[in-house]
């Protein structure tokens, strides 16, 4: 599977700690690992070369939320608020989902993921072992949180199904795929219940995947109920003990936001589920500036509606610019690092991905810049950001095997895929009217 | 050039009153014109079928406020606020334009325009005879309006260059180019400049393309400077009595938008270039809700970073739900008819384009909808304005024309476009550097 790949001649947008740009440089790869950025070492002998020439190439993109069987619900209910959109819309469809939902949805938004760029997801679901063993056929790496929440006597068949999800893929497919925990959010998780959930994930040495501060309407609850933030009980529970990635982080004060800098939390910002449900913008230059690591997500495809990460960093900085009154906020370099090395830091994997760098994980994708809206080339970088398109990635590379090159999915039947994923929408639709 | 055309058995979004979509419809097109929608007029006889199985037929999008030229300094100025970046950065460079940058630039959004699916655009720049000259020959729909201010002693040769491209072009290339006035805004032009404007596009019989409340500072210095808004201002000059598009309109009140409705005057909405810039969120909802027809545009590529109205349209909808607090705010349907319809509304041209219908321009662009993340299919607009990008984009008809067919442009040779964009760039930076 893995051979000894190089590269030629290319715009190498390396996202190392000094943002380098490598113009007209080669990037080689072996045994699935980046052993060159700029030249081959001497004597390296490719397998095969691909021409870099109008290309740049970039280390792939990392979504950090998803719920990516959603992909079968894209479009189903629209122009809604947030609590008639899940509680009415989505929910009714989910209480019927079966195992094949769950696998072809996977699938569907796996072959979106490759040929947005993305290689790298953070995903939040049921029935994840079917999304384990797709991800593992197709080549990208995941890291799978089992969805937990205990306000419906559920509580304890999910932790045991994400807990054996955890023994049975942490660390499988090469160690692609790796398994967190994922408590819902602390409005639908008891605090003995969050306890619990903890227990396990020390045991285990996984982290936690939740959301947290998304609506103005949780913060009121909570501070109803329990007369502290929602951010303050999973401090208090001790939570942030273990790494934890908090999805969407809107409502957060500033003392919220020194107890995830101080716990090592990493808030995932989804910019466009946020409009679209008209929860808000997180602060994220605040949270920056407040010493708080943010990566960016899409949430599932049924508040997005794709899992586009180009378009979620056009969106991320374009916002925090009209947030602020300042367009000089978030520039084009810090959103690009937040959609890569920002990705890697927030699932722990920084040592191995989010940037091009000899040794990491070649998880690199290339984008055909040889196009009229790309075009003149004066800052690689804020063309990534401001003007390139998911359709713009050509070539899409995951621990050194090529799973998309020159636009055609290699690990993908994308027209049985496509048949698969209306006969599926279907029959779920038939379930849930029945 | 033009041939009886018949696309077969596509989704047909047609934006008509009645906001219809045609399942595995055809569409009938003869001497330019569409002839037939749902099913091809009997005993119609097709030169060329086009299979649309799979794919989404729509009408062009319409952008209704661009500095097309620009495109030469796409990525070259961000992350800047407006007076910074237009006063230190793109006025130095648009000092020492010439013809062929101009000329250059509008090729290389030309060929963007139509790679995204836009058939009809509004202009507002210098040198527009080499812009019409290109819009003729590619084969695109446009009006094209010459800037005019008086603050720096050209008011007079601006004006006559003009008028002169009017007399020059108005209705030419098929009635494809026609052409308008452009007052740039009430701040760079004075009061009697802008009747003398008024006058020659009252002699004419021709409409006005003017940048309006913009940003915070228009608004304060134009009170303090005339005890009014740039809305009363131009209303009490008389402007509104030809037919005005003014862009932007993000700082309009309440007794603004009834001047600009009883005035027929269309905004036209361009989030991107707004957030980027920090200059605000046009309230587009209530400009509608108080009888304000209100269109859609991109702005130059120097401010957005692209020509890209499938992510225009996607954040006019993302963005009024956040500014309204209502997830239900700017539904897909209104935002497409923004893009389509509005944009035909904004131009006066809406007898002729701007929807799906018998006796309409043939100006139609056909996506390819059987991709990933298109799919599954619930509701078309909504995977419009939600889910697509420019990419999408298959073929792109005008007046019966084909200017692209399977992502192939037929009207433009991009490498060599490509090649001579990189060079005129590269020319315009010596010429300002010296």
């Amino acid at each position: 599977m893995s051979v000894n790949l190089l590269i030629r001649q290319a715009t190498l947008v390396t996202v190392n700690a000094r943002d380098e740009v490598v113009e007209n440089g080669d990037l080689a790869i072996a045994a699935g690992r980046i052993v060159g950025v700029g030249t081959a070492p001497a004597g390296f002998a490719a397998d095969r070369v691909l021409d870099g020439r109008g290309r740049i190439v970039l280390p792939g993109l990392i979504n950090t939320h998803t719920h990516l069987s959603m992909t079968l619900m894209r479009n189903y209910a629209d122009d809604l608020a947030f609590w008639p959109w899940l509680l009415e819309r989505i929910k009714p469809l989910e209480d019927h989902l079966v195992a094949d939902d769950v696998r072809i949805g996977a699938r569907l938004g796996l072959a979106e993921l490759i040929r947005g760029g993305t290689t790298c997801f953070h995903d939040m679901y049921f029935h994840l072992e079917h999304v384990a063993d797709e991800v593992a056929r197709t080549g990208l790496r995941a890291r799978l949180c089992g969805a937990l929440f205990d306000n419906s006597g559920q509580g304890a068949a999910l932790l045991r199904a994400a807990v054996d999800l955890h023994d049975a893929w942490h660390g499988k497919a090469d160690g692609r795929v790796t398994v967190g925990l994922a408590p819902h959010s602390a409005y639908l998780c008891s605090p003995p219940y969050l306890r619990e959930i903890l227990q396990e994930a020390e045991r285990r040495g996984c982290g936690l995947h939740v959301h947290l501060a998304e609506t103005e309407r949780e913060i009121a609850d909570s501070l109803e109920r329990h007369g502290v933030t929602p951010a303050q009980q999973l401090a208090e529970l001790g939570c942030f003990r273990v790494p934890t990635v908090a999805a969407h982080g809107i409502y957060l004060s500033e003392a919220d936001q020194r107890l995830l800098r101080d716990g090592g939390v990493s808030v995932a910002h989804n910019p466009g589920s946020n409009l679209k449900l008209a929860n808000g913008i997180a602060p994220v230059q605040q949270l920056l500036d407040n010493g708080v690591n943010v990566s960016l997500g899409t949430d599932g495809a049924a508040s997005n509606n794709n899992l586009n990460m180009f378009e979620e960093m056009h969106l991320a900085a374009l916002l925090q610019k009209w947030l602020r009154r300042d367009a000089e906020a978030l520039p084009a370099r810090e959103v690009l690092r937040m959609a890569t090395i920002r990705g890697a830091q927030a699932l722990k994997l920084e040592a191995e991905i989010g940037s091009l760098e000899v040794g990491k994980q070649a998880d690199v994708i290339v984008l055909d810049a040889a196009q009229p809206h790309l075009a003149p080339r004066h800052d690689p970088v804020a063309l990534l950001v401001y003007s390139a398109q998911a359709a713009d990635v050509a070539t899409v590379i995951v621990a050194g095997r090529i799973l998309m090159e020159d636009r055609v999915l290699q690990t993908i039947d994308e027209a049985s895929l496509l048949a698969q994923a209306t006969a599926q929408t279907r029959s779920l639709l038939d379930r849930a009217a029945r």
